[in-house]
């Protein structure tokens, strides 16, 4: 199968979004010579083009297509083709209402913006075959193309009467018989047991609670019809160009797709990140996305979209400040990025998203973004030979999976305080900030690999994750465990005892007699720390090695962390500090060290290959002792003994 | 006609909602021996079982419930059978699509939660009749049925065409003309006269402000039509089992039903009561909802649904600390309740509602929840001999009207910091940290054997009601009125001069100049207190016997607080402390007690029958002095001088 | 044409809606002596009398309106006459649903509010001019007759299918080709390309952000529908009565309407004003709206609604202090209006509105309300014949276009903490509290009389209006213009370089390099004060003679101010000490001086004819220096070197 080396050839992708209709083909000759002048490597085209290439139902106009393809190909750059069934144009709503989806409550979701497509119209998609075979076929051979780009940010979700009878299939295929579906979905509560497949709906709009199983298998469906699209329109263009890879752009941590299926299903993995320049763990949001998008991959993947500037689409919208587009740009590729990518290479003067930054902003040529940007595409060129196809290694693995979050995420929880992501994230900033490479994997996954494993919290695991848990402790592996983890099996029903019989026993708990959630802002005092979010009113069961007590309050003395051999239980979310402090000395004594020892705080270390990245994330330069002498690949310098970085500056060093 | 002691038989009833369905037969046996061993003496049947027994249009399976209800009657344990009728089986919103409620934005309500029935729909309502016939013909003569339960929380809304044309029956009986309807709404305001009853409708999603008499009769239409689905099915299982009481439970304090009108069609009152855990002031919500529940009894209630832990539907959900559950199930004894009911038995382990505890927690029977919940199960039946069907007496009269509710929460209004159940509970409160006992009462009631009547406030006031008030001050009673009472008719005409002018003949107040309504957080100062919500420019005729002024500000010198005579009206809510001394004050003055003296704030004290009910709510032990030598009923010892309660500990003192 | 002159014939008129349908007629008796006594000299009548005019489709019912009509000319009262047209009969919507609008998401409005009509219904519209036909017909000749007031507070939007009709009309008159509309809306981005005019429709709730120039033609297309709304009405009683002036309420500052494009179509304008007696800037929000209202009428205009004391529609309602009527009516006539009214003569007792305040409260004739308006109707008789026709004089222009707030007011934008009317409101708060008066203008229209022009911001500015702030600089004014202004073309086209070339030279701006919008609460530190909201990393192009730079931060040392000759630009917003100062200081250099030097903050004065007016908008009585002698025409004495004002007291002052 190809992958992104042969898109690559050897050197990082740096490029970005093309929208060559929204300009005169005047302006297509100067946006040549400014890539050219900033060192781009590729484009992607054709996202958003259907009402241009398909103006009136089953036209074609491919001239202004096949003058853009030309001339990237004539100023040597490659071309990330885009099927362009993101947006369907607007004859196809007028014409078709049925390719509209609905949303819960039954309102139309109308053309005027873009993925007004509902993924089980068989109209929408017999139209998004067709041009799809249809691009395919007209550039399978064109010279310039070298990877396949199918629609956008699949992101969307129907509720309409389509989408119900695909929902019934799906769940015919999935649980077979009625009366498994009913003791799947616990239909005995609320007599809600179904005596014919045509009473089963998409959860639409209640009156009250919805059955959380059957909003988990909506959300699992949506995910597969979502990947029925892509693949549909994948296996098009494979059959073209057998040779190109394909790829569609994740969102980043998006609930939406399961994307370690997904991830199995393209030749590339790409995602589009967007961390708030503001936000003072941006960097870790964007060292998570970029770490679990590696592990999707299981190599280099593809930064699709970033943003040189501001994006447009939160209440404020802050620019990058000087330095910051190179430094997380840097960052990607040091977490195992191979290209580099924007939306979009020209800001838009019109339409949604003129606020959003481009490559080149609205102050052109001249303005401090089109500046740093050229800067960013010399750095990328001499380091590039150094990079492409390289590996990282990381020795913990934090386990994560969209069932998981999906069944977790229900409406009647026992805390709404609590959520998948917020934990990933909290877990994920203690390792980062341990200067600890962390992958991602699914719970099912083979984690021999790993010295530690970390489970920041995995509310459904399924019988065969649990065996893995267990055979991967037995194997010598340490592991980790956050509270609400394995609390329900695949249907999301509620294991006996609240928590999996098998995992209690690891940890030493005889009973779990109660969760104790905290409040927003609430804290409980534990031996030498203070957890937030949860607390558990725990028994231990004599066999646990060492345990950490809560302190005072109505939890007094009982267990907060459990350990019994390599296992770990932790009852509450530690503070940070805490958090990392135990995750130091727990990958210590599995033998997982940091990158680098005595690193400053606001500076993050990663090795890819045998290079290792310094990324100075604080405003004021730093200094950094190094183990022995190195040459800076961004400089061309030696340096020995130390390496200072400016602000918000980055050191790439090879022994 | 039958009552609640036809169904307790001289003993406190125990236990809660079971859902067999759920689970599996051999569970059922096991179930039977927990509930054995917990003192359980009653189970509640067949709430949301329709779909288990009319699996398909027409058909019936009674056989498992067969099996259970000999199941309970072999175990002396006595069944409330429920009409399955508040969730309809998804057959019928997909063959029927008539009996889907639409809100007000024309919404469908569909099926896959709950209540997912229009109260209006002629369909609905003649399946709701024939299961209501079928379950009653089956199970009249079976031993171990004590008590109907109809439905379930009835709540639904519809603003749909069949409601609208029911909507409409019911105005005509109401008003009888439409210029009689025209007359009671103010159609002349904003050219809204009807011309044809076809044209009038539920106040559905308009431009700008609806109507407030439409909405107020709409709300009290939909508490009517719901009373009918209620009362028909009632009378279904009355023709059945003349001999056995009917109930209903309602929500504590839910703006949905008028339960003044509904207790007048119960033979036994039933309730479901979950305080927050974790509300500082959640025993005197529990307090409130069930001194409520006892004068709409007028006598002993049952408590049809508590929780033994945590919930399921808040933000965050607290388990009940050790103690507490014992503690409020005590309260409600001792307030009238001659039954402690649990949704639910076993905790579920799918569905909407797996995380809403249960009395056999996922910890199952080594969790501390069901090892609270067989202590609690002794003690009850400890007292029960001693209890049952035995009254408290209240000095203190507290008036609630739910039309004054449903007039006074209208949109454009005054304040929407102040609304009917808040003042409610402001004053309650008072009442209840003064040690001062409380029946609530209509204001149409016979109001003159208490010394003392509380009007926290009572924006709507028939003519009736005033008269009442004059009636029962000169009968010799003191009235004390909260701000905002006596403004509009029945029909939420504004009186002129802004509240009735007997009312102002009462109080000596001469002319409302302007209410002064306060921001959230503001204070206003008077003389002695603080006051928040709210502050009025009043005039006094100089017929009032005293006033507390308001002091600076733009009220400045203006009362604040008049007396005439044993009428008090005040205009503003003072401060917690201040209002519970001035009711202390005014209720001495009127010859109404605490229960005891000298009170640690934390003891709440009740009599009930020749019993003194003492509960701790505080974390630690506290003495309570005793008048005089005791027998606890709960340990069985006699004392004398002090009692000393453990954390969240009891005392039931005989004399 | 005619004017209000001919309606107010040398008094300032007095009164407000006078709604007498709502009570019965020995009220109106009543009313007629408390309206004699209060010195009202006008009522505005038949504003949401449709039903009771034409019960039924086609009946027509005048008698009652006759005879008001009547009563009001036997007093001496002028009638303002209403067409009923805001609020059609509930019969209207049930017999012609086309007639209801529809939101973006499909709802419907129904009737049970009021202007529950679709602009764009032609059966609407059919049934309003033949009412209005008939009303003028019937009036025309009454004696009593002054003024037409056409509808109310026109603010209805429809996104049904006969409103996407009539937008595609009003597409094909503005763009003429799909291709012109295309490359307006710029639909090259997202597939938005439109191959039949059938398929353009409103721009309906959509998956993902809407189309920005799609929802601005939408708004511009919206105001010209009520525009015809109201056109053809004004024409039908226009042809009745050509002597008569016609006109329609305004609300103050609603997006709404294009009010100088309608201004146009009004022989008087008129306004609703409502400032929140509790907003500290209660007083400046009022003269903003009267000065804008003024600027739009190009001379005397009138107040058709203000609270006489408090309203219905806040969270929380306050009632007017003692005094604070009178001061902000006599504001309104310091500012140029003619007619001082209400809504409503007497307060309801029914309906939505009955919490808003009426000349006659709830408290009747003896209540503070009627008391202090009274006083006012007796104050305005004194002041009537002095000021009535007179026109006030000012040396600023504020620039104001509804384009811009509509265009700039866009869903995906820099930053949502920066609104069109919040920069209004800021910039034109430095200036009142500078005591300098200003007038308000549109970005075309000719400024040369003004020696100072301030742009709070105008982000999209047409190339005319481009063309005539460089005109007016070059012909010796001054031009002061805050940021995020010239930013869009017509179109909401972003012009090359984030900024319009031409004022980029005008200010000495090279580079627009990036925004840096500023958080909530967020300041940015520069030479002298602090900004808020925005700053902006500006490069000079050296020709500036002035600059303020940014300190600190991320910009330390780029201009935060500049000034080249008589153009300012200011690139975030001062704190309001720091922008007073400015505009005070660049005003003095352009000749502009406050009406009075010297004077407290808590005093404003307005000079209008050879009146002074001094109001004391705090609660404390202040002393005022005066220029030479003076004579109060509100309390007929000579006042010489300085006059006292009492808490929310007022003179009136002829030199």
């Amino acid at each position: 199968m190809p992958g992104l080396g042969d898109a690559t050839r050897g050197r990082i992708l740096y490029g970005g979004d093309y929208n060559p209709e929204q300009w005169p083909e005047e302006t297509w000759h100067e946006d040549v010579r400014l890539m050219r002048q900033a060192g781009v490597t590729t484009v992607t085209l054709g996202v958003f083009s259907w009402a241009r290439i398909e103006p009136r139902p089953g036209e074609r106009d491919f001239g202004w297509l096949d003058r853009v393809m030309d001339l990237m190909h004539e100023a040597g750059i490659g071309v990330v083709l885009a099927t362009p069934t993101a947006s369907p144009p607007p004859w196809m709503g007028h014409l078709h209402p049925d390719t509209l989806p609905r949303d819960e409550e039954g309102r139309t979701e109308w053309w005027g913006g873009r993925q007004h497509f509902s993924h089980s119209s068989a109209t929408y998609r017999r139209y998004a075959a067709a041009i799809t075979e249809d691009l395919a076929a007209r550039y399978a051979g064109h010279p310039a193309l070298t990877l396949w780009h199918i629609n956008n940010e699949y992101c969307t979700y129907d509720w309409g009467d389509e989408a119900a009878a695909r929902f019934r299939d799906w769940l015919r295929a999935r649980h077979e018989t009625l009366d498994a579906l009913n003791a799947a979905w616990g239909t005995a509560f609320w007599s809600q047991g179904y005596g014919d497949w045509a009473e089963v709906m998409p959860p639409r709009h209640p009156h009250y609670l919805k059955n959380p199983t059957q909003v988990l298998d909506f959300k699992r469906f949506t995910s597969d019809m979502l990947l029925e699209c892509y693949t549909a329109e994948r296996d098009i263009v494979r059959r073209h160009t057998p040779h190109l890879p394909v790829t569609t752009n994740f969102m980043p941590l998006w609930a939406g797709q399961d994307a370690w299926r997904w991830a199995e299903e393209e030749d590339v993995v790409s995602v589009d990140l967007y961390p708030d320049p503001r936000d003072p763990f941006g960097a870790q949001e964007g060292a998570l996305v970029q770490d679990m998008t590696r592990s999707q991959a299981r190599g280099p993947w593809m930064l699709m979209e970033q943003a040189a500037g501001a994006v447009n689409w939160r209440g404020v919208n802050h620019p990058k400040p000087r330095g910051l587009n190179r430094l997380w740009s840097l960052q990607a590729v040091a977490r195992g990025a191979d290209a580099v990518c924007y939306f979009q290479w020209r800001q838009s003067r019109q339409g949604a998203e003129k606020f959003h930054s481009g490559m080149v902003s609205h102050a052109g040529e001249r303005g401090r973004t089109y500046q740093e940007v050229t800067r960013l595409g010399a750095d990328l060129a001499r380091i590039s030979p150094h990079v492409a196809g390289t590996h990282g290694t990381a020795g913990v693995a934090v386990l994560h999976d969209w069932n998981s979050w999906w069944a977790g995420d229900q409406e009647a929880r026992p805390s709404h305080e609590v959520d998948h992501p917020g934990m990933l994230r909290a877990w994920h900033r203690a390792l980062w900030q341990a200067h600890l490479t962390t992958d991602f994997a699914h719970p099912e996954h083979d984690l021999s690999g790993y010295p530690l494993v970390v489970v920041p919290q995995l509310y459904l695991l399924t019988d065969a994750a649990v065996d893995n848990l267990l055979a991967y402790v037995r194997g010598g592996g340490t592991l980790v465990c956050g509270f609400l983890t394995g609390v329900a099996d695949e249907d999301d029903r509620v294991r006996p005892g609240g928590m999996d019989a098998r995992l209690r026993d690891l940890f030493g708990i005889r009973t779990l007699h109660e969760w104790w959630p905290l409040d927003a802002g609430e804290t409980v005092a534990c031996e030498g720390f203070r957890g937030a979010l949860w607390s558990e009113e725990l028994e231990a069961d004599g066999t646990a090695d060492a345990t950490t007590p809560y302190r005072g309050g109505e939890l007094d003395g009982l267990p907060a962390v459990l350990r019994k051999g390599r296992a770990w239980y932790v009852s509450t979310l530690p503070e940070p500090g805490a958090l990392r402090d135990l995750l130091t000395r727990i990958a210590a004594d599995a033998g997982v060290r940091p990158v680098l020892d005595g690193l400053p705080d606001q500076v993050e270390a990663v090795r890819r290959g045998d290079l290792l990245f310094l990324l100075n994330h604080g405003r004021e330069p730093v200094a950094v002792d190094l183990p022995g002498p190195h040459h800076d690949l961004l400089t061309g310098t030696d340096v020995t003994g130390r390496v200072t970085l400016e602000r918000h500056g980055a050191a790439v060093l090879r022994p």
